[in-house]
């Protein structure tokens, strides 16, 4: 059972990277067919890179020394192909490794192979992969692979992007934890790019120990060294956002429990509601998604447009209409607003709010709804999403905790305190 | 003497890709060793890459078909190192196409060779170039092959990058247009990232019809198709920005005439003073810069910073000890002006500043300073430099004109029109 470990429990069990390694390849053989959340996988390469790891003195041992990580199939890995679920790219292998790729394989990790995405991160048509709670829901999307195979133990750690929801609704839907950290807080080289001002690299773990552990290796920092952190006296703001109205009972529930269990531990929570200009967002980052796509996958387009899914194909064509003045209006629109929530936001421990509208939806071809996402991904504050909840057919569901733009450690912390008074009292959707 | 032609010029003149490749050929063996503008150039590869060009069927023939173009070597290319000018990359070779490159080549453009960079495109250092028109002098940078090549007359046209002052200082430097579109515009896969939010895809060409050329490839256009444009009744702000007190004669002469000329060509040429907030985007732009060097270089300082140039060291060792708090406000503030500008911009056919201080500077250590750039490319707003002026040792002086974002084309229409106004009246370096 070396397979339910997460990174910092593997690191501090005295196991060999090989044995952690191949437990996890027998998990893996035992519900791939069910789950399906690689691109690419070579368990012999696996296995080959873990004796190498074993071989490497104590004393030249990174921090994530062994620790095996899924990778989303859109950042560059310089021994694993990158193929974006785009036919234009099948079997595209160039010798490289992203950045973070790169910051993790030198501080020890074990690139364990890639995860399934949404085409190009971009596109709400799911790839092959099902919700290992349920294989007839969807895991969410574009990073739904390493959802996937951090829910279903198959690799405790992963790494994702979010230019909406990308991150923390595949988090919401496989019942773990996933963090977004602020925007442009991490090395994006070599990562495919949907919209420079909104893609975002996260991470999908099993605890905040782990998330911890890759924040270090990121060198995600705050000004001040955010203090220990516990809820009895802590403010903490309820916000429902102006889609409120969209949500369904399953997120209702879990925001009502959340807040409950949240005020048992002695916080003070608060209702939040935002002035009105943040409604604006919605229209405002759809026209922001547009404008870039368009200007994205250009290079595709122009390449392979019949290889290119109708979504993209939209955003190169402009079959909004979308003009500049509307485009830069967003642009603009948005980060008027980013001083505006950091300030807000300051004034709380965090800000809870909905991770998605309720649990995965059924089937596998639509990625579900990020609408609850792309406000926060827009303003560039980091966000976790801390599972614990259930929805009326027990699929995990998570709530987000939102901080001003880099108190990411300040979030780290308060999420390990919110997520064990969730996991302890609520349902722990991960047992 | 076909290595004079422009990219325009060559595709209506008849000559075959083959015989316009061995002319430029001819021309850098010349010219290499004064120049060295240079960082990858492989002869036979291109002549075999002309011949395949020639047999084209003319249907098929895209509308750079032949352009030949150099590439800064900060940006991949399938079949061609790029190495960064960093001994960390010394002979990488990832077998793929940048975003910029996918679009050329499916034009038909020939991709002619690397041309040299700054480190990264990150420092002040320069290459080995030097400047065409004075070995002793720098040929700015860090697109500084590329400037000094379409300079030279090595090839018609050339790509850069701007996250300072790295287009249209080189530009100026090297007596060429330059055209800094806005920022957003091109798509940047595979090119390096020093900071998501400054770095700017750019192009060097001896004529605006060779710019006009390339934003065509490129799908740059307003939201109006722009009128045709004459000088007559125009209005023309000169913005000598809150730094003129750093200006050189060379540059002061060089505004002086230019708006002079203008004026016989029937401008309205008036001052433009902005704002007192504006004068805040130098240290601002200093914050940013700062901040998004530390994220962008710890992949290659975590590899291997023993290999990395002590600025860069600075960035991710935060040597200016810089707070969180100051890079948001430096980020946000420049995103409070960008709106701003547009609109004081929009009141003009376009704004008439300087591109650099001087004349290039003696020496090829240092690139020179980019000071009068960086405010524009914070802004994001496009720019274009226009030559046509010397500094007192005879060397090139361009002018640049600014339009609000996303008006590229208004502005190449009106780069065009001052091109040819400052070309036929002033001195013309490119003679």
């Amino acid at each position: 059972m070396a397979y339910r470990l997460t990174a910092a429990e593997f690191i501090s069990s005295g196991l060999t990277v090989e044995q952690y390694a191949v437990s996890l390849l027998d998990r893996i053989k035992s519900r791939d067919d069910a789950v399906q959340a690689w691109a690419y996988l070579d368990p012999e390469y696996v296995l080959a890179q873990a004796r190498e790891l074993d071989k490497v003195p104590k004393e030249k041992r990174g921090p994530l020394h062994g620790a095996p990580i899924g990778v989303k199939d859109t950042m560059y890995t310089k021994d694993m192909p990158t193929q974006y679920n785009s036919p234009i790219y099948e079997n595209h292998a160039p010798v490289v490794d992203s950045g973070p790729v790169t910051i993790l394989r030198d501080a020890g990790a074990l690139i364990f192979g890639k995860t399934t995405t949404a085409e190009f991160a971009a596109v709400f048509t799911g790839p092959k992969t099902r919700n290992p709670h349920d294989p007839n829901r969807t895991p969410g999307g574009s990073s739904s692979g390493s959802g996937a195979a951090v829910g279903d133990f198959q690799v405790p750690i992963a790494l994702g992007t979010q230019t909406i929801g990308s991150v923390i609704r595949p988090g919401s839907y496989n019942g773990v934890f996933a963090f977004k950290p602020t925007w442009g807080s991490i090395s994006r080289e070599g990562v495919k790019i949907s919209s420079l001002i909104l893609d975002t690299i996260g991470f999908f773990a099993r605890s905040v120990a782990d998330l911890q552990l890759l924040a270090d290796a990121f060198k995600l920092s705050d000004d001040r060294e955010p203090s220990t952190f516990e809820l009895k006296g802590a403010k903490v703001a309820v916000c429902k956002t102006h889609i409120w109205p969209q949500v369904g009972q399953g997120t209702v529930n879990a925001l009502e429990q959340a807040a409950k269990l949240l005020r048992e531990h002695g916080a003070e929570v608060e209702e939040l509601e935002l002035p009105e200009e943040f409604s604006q967002i919605t229209q405002w980052l759809r026209n922001v998604l547009d404008g870039d796509g368009g200007i994205s996958f250009l290079p595709e387009y122009n390449l392979a447009k019949d290889k290119l899914d109708p979504y993209l194909l939209g955003f190169v064509e402009n079959s909004t209409n979308l003009s500049k003045r509307d485009y830069l209006t967003g642009l603009d629109g948005i980060a008027s607003l980013r001083p505006k929530i950091d300030a807000i936001a300051g004034r709380y421990a965090a800000i809870l709010t909905p991770s998605v509208h309720d649990e995965a939806p059924e089937g596998i071809s639509n990625t579900g709804s990020a609408a609850f996402c792309g406000m926060w991904t827009a303003l560039h504050v980091p966000v976790v999403n801390i599972p614990g909840f259930a929805g009326s057919h027990g699929m995990p569901i998570g709530v987000s905790l939102v901080a001003p733009r880099y108190r990411d450690r300040h979030l780290l912390n308060v999420s390990q305190v919110v997520g064990k008074a969730f996991a302890a009292d609520g349902r722990n959707p991960v047992s």
